[in-house]
């Protein structure tokens, strides 16, 4: 690691402390780069930093970029302008061995600077960026599969320090392995107060320059993206979103591209990032879905570790066929239409909002913890992904949307909610399942494995192993019995009480047309496992 | 009344002794016809019978109609044959004064027989048949809102004496005043009781005539007719349905139009009956949309009284659209689309089949008393007309589909739900609104008056009155308060509680947007009212 001390080295060792290894990367480097006695485990973060020219406006003027070689392998990155005569380059090595780089630049001072570093073995926990896997699923890097129960914290990195180590906190504790998560502050709703930090320099007046990102801004991006990583959390990151007063909704498509390029070119050896172009891209009225499409043609070429790329939408939804998209980001709970989707689109589907858990005076804020549990039980079942969100607003607060409460929807601090106990049982269930322990597991939903038809289950195969495990859910449902119709196999039988978190094993094995009594009650569901 | 004696038009003066009334009138009359000094209340049966010849088939050779004429105007009844050398002809008076009739036959001994009788006052609770009105919603002919509360009870009437009582006490003493029945007996799980009575003939093997109705069968199908109409309830007669081991459901087209016939002669007289073509028309494989226009065109033709008329469907919906068909009869509870087939149909649409509340082994029959009560106000608030459903297996009964345990569904007997008495305490609400106190009123559901947008809203307009009435209903949201955006006017509120029964009257009146500070829970409903 380019730029870290022996300290800090020695904290590389345990897995827990992965946090403080970013933060010093993104910190002000004063240590001489491309040292070929440094070793960056595999998926870490090398960088490189060099001294170079401050004059006139280098993050519009300095053309960086750097070609780094495994082999007969080249990949090539783009570099940065930090701020305060500073040029970088971060790498996320891919494979073990020695890398060698060289730089290339307009301004001579930076340019046709070589180095080396050592890749090596993963940290303890480490996996890999999330990758499609098995046309509508996701794993890491390394094969390991990855289910996602994520969050939503749209602005929680521009609040006090106080509420953002509360998010922290509530991260680790809590269920979810992946959150979404704005770059840009929020100006909305609930949302009215000024960010510690802006993303672009601006004058007395407040007048932004957008053709000066803001280094100090970015590094502290980077330090909650490292702090998720640490919590072994994806980060959703939304680069556009229409909840503005700043004028970051409506710059122009060249001061837009070079954004996104300079946060391509800090965030992308991130391993823990998913692109995600925007929240609601067809609320920003000064954009076109053809903006859009110019984003993720950028994203593809200038993010060298392929990072998940989507965008998502209020009412209409981006065309998710499109080859550049890897997986589809909804606005929806019509879990019935997961069938028809993945076979229009043949991707992962993340169901990204499916309403909040909560009070607020708009419908989708105020559902309850208990239709929050069984929309995430019917994401499941149904094959695809669902994200959690939480919209509570205290009850003796002052009832005024002009307000500034702390949200968990908008802000993170804690969650009152009572699904994400519930969300954690079930994440539990899923990633004890075969799918989740074997890497030729495969998940099918409703709609590949078994008709569209009551009750709704999810059945795991492993390849070449047959089925392994099918998950009922019996939505609102409450039969006293029910005739389970088993594929060929023995199995064992379990009735899960989703809402009471109770597992019960039922004695015996299972074979062909299965009578089960069951509770007749709502909300139940029944687990079977091949023997 | 024709065929009534004295003690039995005395018990006319009591509403709840109708039941009597037609139990006679359907019974074999031996009284002559054409007594001009009877006096038959409108909206209720007049009934004429003459002695004629049994030789040959006379269900199939006898034609045998009446003109009955008031002043300049005559309608046009068909006869039937009663059995045993009996025929008779009946006719239900929708206007007061001396009507005269006059019989027309091939057979002399029952053509050219006049008489006439007097037509006075409605009986006491006596509104005559339901109609549409004000487009896609209901009334009695004397123009008072009806405003259908459903239940399903198929094949009630072909259990045995002691549980078709018990069905009409649960439905004297339950919120119902509709029932979908079947005149045929039913063929499925749980339905596998043969009926007392058969419609038509049978030879010593079994084997059905369908030349031959049997009078008996009918005079019972009368009988429990009468017995709801003396509860106020209305019989959604279900003519054809697929669920059949006898062959009704595979009759020669020739058959089915001699069956329909002679259901017309004999029942369209009694004001409280609907037509339902068909339970499920597109599962009776035998049968095509063709044969289903046919029966409509002679329900047109040969119903003198002009009741409503609608069909019922599995998968595959008839077209409501068609001028033949007054309201839509549905199995579905998609309530998001109501506004569009409001706009397509432009008339009233039943939810006929929304799932059953119980604990079956079938998606269908297997809802909750909360979910049930649910889809009642979403119902409400849609604009549409819900019908209730119940298929509660006792625990302790063996788990066989093959077995006739008693199922409210389909047997009648008593309730088991806990949605019963909620749908009572909603159809309380909804009989005391503006809409169901004033024949001016109209009801609009969200897609007419209000955006289909949350909270789910039913507004009742009184013509020239402006908006009278709002009732909100919040689904599974809670959230905390609300801003109510309320049309011109002063208006009280109050908040209910339709799963605790609840209404508490808030302080004070409203008007414009209105904040109101709600439960936080879920499954409640505010109503306003126009000071």
């Amino acid at each position: 690691m380019a730029s870290m001390d022996r300290r800090e080295l020695l904290k590389l060792s345990s897995a827990v402390s992965l946090a403080a290894m970013v933060s010093s990367a993104a910190g002000a480097s004063q240590k001489p780069v491309g040292n070929e006695h440094d070793n960056v485990p595999i998926w870490e973060v090398f960088e490189a930093t060099f001294p170079g020219p401050s004059t006139g406006n280098p993050f519009v003027d300095a053309q960086f970029t750097a070609a780094l070689s495994l082999g007969g392998r080249t990949v090539h990155v783009d570099g940065f302008y930090d701020g305060r005569g500073s040029y970088k380059f971060r790498f996320m090595p891919d494979a073990v061995g020695t890398w060698s780089y060289v730089t290339t630049s307009n301004m001579p001072e930076i340019s046709g600077k070589s180095g080396s570093f050592h890749c090596v073995a993963a940290l303890p926990g480490s996996h890999g960026p999330v990758q499609v896997r098995n046309t509508r699923h996701f794993a890491y890097a390394d094969g390991t599969p990855f289910f996602p129960f994520g969050t939503t914290c749209y602005a929680w990195i521009h609040q006090s320090q106080e509420i953002q180590q509360q998010t922290l906190e509530s991260l680790r504790t809590g269920p979810f392995n992946k959150i979404r998560m704005c770059i840009f502050p929020k100006s909305y709703q609930y949302n009215h107060n000024e960010p510690a930090l802006y993303p672009f320099d601006r004058d007395a007046s407040g007048k932004s320059d957008f053709t000066r990102p803001n280094p100090a801004f970015f590094a502290h991006v980077e330090q909650r993206i490292s702090d998720l990583r640490a919590l072994g959390i994806e980060a959703d990151l939304i680069v556009f979103h229409p909840y503005d007063r700043w004028g970051y909704a409506t710059m122009s498509a060249e001061d837009d591209d070079r954004y996104l390029r300079y946060v391509l070119a800090r965030l992308s050896a991130f391993r823990n990032i998913w692109w995600s172009l925007a929240n609601e891209w067809d609320l920003m009225r000064a954009k076109s879905a053809q903006d859009f499409d110019r984003f993720f043609h950028i994203v593809e070429q200038r993010d060298p570790v392929g990072h998940l790329r989507s965008v998502h939408y209020s009412h209409t939804m981006y065309d998710y066929s499109r080859p550049w998209v890897t997986h589809a980001s909804l606005q929806t709970y019509a879990f019935e239409s997961v069938p028809t989707w993945h076979a229009a689109w043949n991707k992962p589907i993340c169901f990204d909002e499916i309403q909040y858990e909560g009070n607020l005076n708009s419908r989708w804020g105020n559902i309850s913890g208990l239709e929050m549990m069984r929309r995430f039980w019917l994401g499941v079942v149904a094959g695809c992904y669902v994200t959690h969100g939480e919209t509570y607003l205290d009850p003796e607060a002052a009832l005024d949307e002009n307000t500034t409460p702390t949200i968990w929807w908008s802000h993170g601090g804690r969650l009152h909610g009572t699904s994400p106990v519930r969300i954690a049982f079930l994440r539990n269930i899923v990633e004890k399942s075969a799918a989740a322990q074997g890497t030729d597991a495969k998940r099918t939903g409703f709609g590949a494995q078994t008709p569209a038809y009551y009750p709704n289950a999810n059945t795991v195969d492993a390849s070449g192993r047959g089925t392994q495990e099918i998950l009922y859910f019996l939505d609102f449902h409450q039969p006293l019995y029910y005739d389970f119709p088993l594929p060929e196999g023995t199995y064992t039988a379990e009735l899960i009480d989703p809402w009471e978190m109770k597992v019960k094993a039922l004695p015996g094995t299972f074979s062909g047309k299965s009578k089960i009594k069951l509770s007749g009650t709502p909300y139940q569901a029944v687990r079977f496992r091949r023997t």
